[in-house]
């Protein structure tokens, strides 16, 4: 089954492109078909959307969906730079942020979140990206998570 | 107009090389014609380099001062680096840390300072690279800006 | 002298490979010979892994054992992984987290750990990596430091 019609069966569909934020582009290509893309956040038009941090204003289970969402976004804005999601090889690394307080420890769970949905959609013959999840004391807008993906792209 | 007529034109000066801070390379070349910059801030001897986070002891006008000013090592740094900043065939990432009181919420303003020197020195068609711009604590030395590059060299 | 005869001589032992915290990869191919590993932290099975802060729970002698110890875990991992150290070309670059109260600004003396066990093990004909050191209010599990790695090898 493609990706799209994966993203279908799962009721999941591509958002418009993450208004950008400051002086960047979403995705920028180099080197031998890699591309980075920029950080991006859970924020969709669709409202539930809980700001600040794990620990405190927000429970684990919604910062695994706001790490769902940021990598929804991710792949929504791949598919509008793209054209096409089959055009993508590999996932290589993902660098993730989740605004923590200081007890709170469990970043990989958080994360976990936006790597099931890779997993969902683009199946395991693609492979699972490196990874390291970092907590911080703050992002931007006072989002609870912030992913950037470094990818393949097939020639 | 070239690079260096643009530096001039702007009473921008290149920098001595950034003092190292630890055991690392300023600058590491690997695959085709890829190169890492280390992460690096925004201290000069010209002074006028303000320490802490964003929110308490630096305005946003500061921050985007010191994250202008930590590119302008950057710039410099490849300068020294590459011999001729014309070798630069593109900025691929920035990824950009700003030392941030819990409150403060602004950290791509604050790294579009850095942006917004990119673009006025080597010109759009360049292309803007993809950028996070994430919130921490603290950084080395109590700086307010630590940003680290990612760019592609002519062949 | 090879790599596992100074591993032998400095009595550093291979690890077991990190038991993962999460869904990734520990390692990911890319590009022409390139590599990403995901982010490691100290523990080991040997025990003596203090958790917490730089600047409140641990000193910094105690954080540089912490960045060498997890940097080790990389070095195991990658044996793991490549069957054979020597196919290891260069490391290109560090990105390390350090867990720090507000007041510890010495991220960069920590980190050393970590370059200082490279430099000792590979020698420096294989050149020191690019190096971004950042302070964060809190890692997973209450780690101390979380490293990622970007590194060439032979074709």
């Amino acid at each position: 089954m493609d990706v799209y019609a994966k993203l279908k069966e799962r009721n999941y569909e591509i958002r418009e492109a993450t208004p950008k934020g400051g002086i960047y582009s979403p995705i920028r290509y180099f080197g031998q078909h890699l591309a980075y893309t920029s950080g991006t956040g859970p924020a969709s038009e669709d409202g539930g959307n809980p700001l600040g941090k794990l620990g405190t204003e927000l429970t684990l289970e919604e910062g695994r969906e706001a790490a769902k969402s940021a990598m929804l976004n991710i792949i929504s804005n791949l598919h509008h730079q793209l054209g096409d999601l089959s055009r993508i090889k590999s996932f290589v690394k993902i660098l993730a942020f989740v605004a923590s307080d200081d007890s709170f420890t469990d970043q990989p769970k958080v994360v976990d979140g936006a790597s099931e949905l890779l997993l969902d959609i683009f199946g395991s013959q693609i492979g699972l990206p490196a990874r390291s999840a970092i907590g911080v004391n703050v992002l931007p807008g006072n989002i609870p998570v912030e992913i950037e993906l470094l990818l393949e792209l097939n020639d």
